[in-house]
């Protein structure tokens, strides 16, 4: 089959592979019916993630069918559709029962990172029964395609802000992890959103698809005064910084109102500076980390309640022949490309 | 003015009665300018609420202009419009500091019930700084008018369930205070709403204003099967019961899943069965009480952002005049009367 | 092996039985180092509870060795002390995921109930990853014993009431579970404990473990007027039901101040009368239901770091070869006894 | 009278002030009979304290009797004995009515820094009814002494750290503040609790008072491995970092277990950094801030019933004329010196 192969130097190449098998008795064999291009494959290949491994296939959002299952999988059988989790996750050990299932003791990020992904026809699932999740038939693949990653990243954000109905959430970034976590804000009952981005075009988006109530520029205007402006100098009540800029952590905590809550969801290339100094009294909660895709089952009934929809994500379709092109036009976003969706290899 | 006074017998009349002046310094005057008949004004005529005083003025859901306030009174001037509390509470004894307004030492329901109330002219609101919120400029009055009563119970009805995104909310009873729930419940998240009804109307009404996802009429099936049939045999993961009728109680702990909350928010007439030796280990929370309108703030910033619009509740509106003839056709639940809106006494 | 079968008319029997052997391959075998008498054993000869099958060896709460461990079992083998949870739970279906493991679809309380308990030389355990834990080495088996059930029914009565330091918490009934709810409310912080029971001896035993503050005998004194003279007139911040008699579900929601919690534990034989109409704006939560027993590890290490010792309950202690003896005395709470330890059978 | 005035320049002297006197309706005149030296009053001295203002009476943690209140005072009369919240808050503004009273709309850090404070004979005290507590009558000024400042802030932080009954907490820096964060961590559950110093002398008190389980001494051994090593390589499930120095913010952050909570209660002299970008995925949460002295009262009462005893850190008691030595001792930290109280002037 043929399959992106990241090599030690960075470089991408997609190759004849073997299809893989099952090798635990909790592993599924899933065919890929549409995967994606992730910001976070760019950082694997710019090597700033030190887990990964190299000559391994790229990818860890899809969605596929069930092909074959091990005799230890409960859940799953042959034919059936399902999301993958970009987590693999034991669902034993105690961080798993915890349900910080990213800090797993024999998982994390593994799939198109340390083990081989789903950017090829086939892939490899470890713990089926935790990392897979069912699409209900009223749901259709594109629907289910960003469940596993950015929008549980956005999830994730919009939870660990600790909104209240009624509260304002400023969003910083209006790329794929932002829209969605401006999404999720709503479903927390965020009364006010409040995007920031230094493209207009994204901030329009984020606008236009009632994701965002308010937008600000902070390359076009002193982003606190703007955002304090919008809250009567308070401060926002959450902020979610999706962008993992120079001067986004920076940002994040400023645009905060006192006690209020910081969930830092991007991934940073460097060490951030925190002036306590300064911050003093304003006991602010910072909360860090990668995404605890642990509510898939939780988002996908939202999914089909019809409470989110990502599908306008997916700028960029195309099959995996084409996926060298993807890269290069989703990392250098040009074509207004937010989601590049891989479709399966046209022989 | 004119006034709608409750007598001891349970008769009500509109009689002349003394415009009301400050006693406290920290009341303050307003002249109503739209107020409403609650179901809570009929337990008081029906002898229902041990607390009420005869011969007071009944109302406490309504809206008005400040006219005067007393020297202790900090954050409202002459002239502003504000949305009432129906709870009295002096914000500095243990429990309102805890955030428990309706048990505060010096208030609980005090309006139309132990001292005069809004179906009048004007009215007299004792802790005016904390029972009266400033409506924004750009809400209009109907939209603000049923805040401080049956959209605070609503609110706190869905907030007692605990809610997280993608749970399904089974609300009993779909009149004012059952809508209100549902519209709250969506703030917190929920997937889906089932409203139980035994008036297919009202049922109907649910769903055209998008606020019930299924529906099930008690009297026309077995609504434990019903709702059980909707959530893969589980039941609900939270319970509003709004009804207060002879066997929701009993439905409502029946509709819930092991381990769901089951909020209470109607007023009972009579004492339940909680059958404990049929429903150990299913591990139900009851959440037993008034309306604790402690978040009107909250709410009026999210009907300020839009998301929440009661308007359509308010079926009827005519002034104080016809308030009689209102109450027969609110109590009988005439002409698909919802609820009914006094407006000013016409000359 | 001997065991202790209960008939389908109540009577018990001590019998040879088969050893058991593993049936699934998630079971353990466990040879009984000490067992225990509970009042649930007594529930079920009487009748009382449903869910019970006839001619099975009762007892769910004891410590042992393991000395067979089937192939699925990961974290046990053979030669490991472990304490039974009371409760069977698979780790793996919704309920169990959500923490809510008496509702396991697979499990709740299995030993001793629908197949054979541990008052016996040897019991099969089944999911033993889930179900055992295992006992440090400086934690003796008397000290473990309790764990799993009443100790953690004291601990789920204690946690429902979501104490905060310096609460003032009342417990029901002086019994096993109790003062286990004693012993673990002051983990949570309850800076007062005030113990009801109508048995003097037990009230003092509370107090002279340190358990209870204050003690109140409701058959004395009035228990309502009691509570409210220690709280300055508000009641309790949380109630523990713990003792299921009468008129004690009434009291509990006596005891309890506005807003607070009660906590129902007590195994209920009919149902109870819930007074809403004179509740109405106390707001209270009532939670009931089963132990869930799902925090054996974190009590285990309480046990181990000193915070929590149960041994005081364990009055008497005597082979198998007595356990009728033991029912008779414990039944009857002759001869001061509170739990009655079984050892192992002497030929 | 007498006060300790603080100049611009740093220096501190007894001088001869003038006795206040009433200003607003809601303040108190306190008589100071009990005061300290808190390591914010060299903070200031030092120039580190922004919203300081210069020649004020130094101190902001004393127990007093009031000797006149002003109208609006309504729960204090004179004659009582109180003691003092560090943080002057209104209780009225948006952010005290959250619970977040040090940031008060009108309140935070006053008294000692930007009003006259309590080393002094007399001390003039705003929003009285808020800012002082009843000091119930078994319980001694000098048990009472340190509940508004450093008690309040060992409260504070393990309240941020969330914890669990069973959790493991470490505690950077054995002073005041880390042995009162130690004492409020048992109230929380906590099962063992690891103490951090440099100083071997702090470990072994925190070990003799029953305040730590483990002692660590970072200057000894590498204190990252010893508090794995004591936590099966987890880490601590939370951290209170209590010290500010150099590098105890990298210490705090190495110690806690992957999605364990930080509590960052020292005030640091200037900025740190974050490392993000290597902490990715062990989703840390970082709590920072001041004291929130928000439960005085609640502490009061876990004071009177005997759960925290903090009057071992008092090592030092002198009256006000002597105030000058208790500086330098504090300061330097000699003679075993953690608290030095300081009684009446004496004529």
């Amino acid at each position: 089959m043929k399959g992106l192969v990241c090599h030690k130097d960075g470089t991408i190449e997609l190759l004849d592979v073997p299809v893989p098998g099952l090798v635990e008795d909790t592993d599924a064999i899933v065919r890929v019916s549409l995967s994606t291009i992730c910001t976070s494959d760019l950082h694997i290949m710019h090597g700033a993630v030190p887990r990964a491994i190299p000559e391994k296939v790229l990818g860890h959002e899809f969605v596929g069918e069930v092909i074959e299952v091990g005799k230890g999988v409960k859940k799953l059988k042959s034919g059936v559709r399902v999301a993958a989790n970009c987590i693999t996750f034991c669902g034993e050990c105690g961080y798993c029962r915890w349900g910080f299932i990213n800090n797993c003791e024999k998982g994390g990020w593994e799939l198109g990172c340390r083990i081989d992904g789903c950017q090829a026809e086939y892939v490899r699932v470890p713990f089926a029964d935790m990392g897979l999740t069912k699409i209900p038939d009223s749901v259709t693949d594109k629907e289910a395609l960003l469940l596993g990653d950015i929008l549980s990243s956005g999830y994730f954000g919009a939870e660990l802000c600790e909104i209240k109905p009624g509260d304002t959430i400023a969003v910083i970034g209006a790329g794929p992890v932002g829209l969605c976590a401006m999404s999720c804000a709503r479903l927390f009952g965020a009364a006010r959103i409040i995007a920031l981005d230094i493209q207009d075009e994204r901030l329009k988006l984020a606008v236009e698809q009632g994701l965002a109530d308010e937008t600000v520029n902070p390359s076009a205007e002193d982003a606190e005064m703007a955002v304090k402006g919008l809250t009567d100098g308070r401060g926002a009540d959450g902020v979610v910084e999706a962008a993992g800029g120079e001067n986004t952590f920076e940002l994040a905590w400023k645009l905060a109102r006192p006690n209020g809550v910081v969930a830092l969801v991007a991934m940073y290339g460097k060490a951030q500076t925190l002036p306590l100094e300064k911050m003093y009294g304003k006991n602010l909660i910072f909360k860090t980390g990668g995404v605890d895709a642990v509510h898939c089952e939780r988002i996908m009934k939202l999914i089909e309640a019809g409470r989110i929809n990502t599908e306008f994500l997916i700028t960029h379709e195309a099959p995996l022949n084409d996926i060298l092109e993807g890269y290069r036009i989703f990392e250098n976003k040009l074509d207004h490309c937010i989601k590049w969706a891989v479709t399966p290899y046209q022989r």
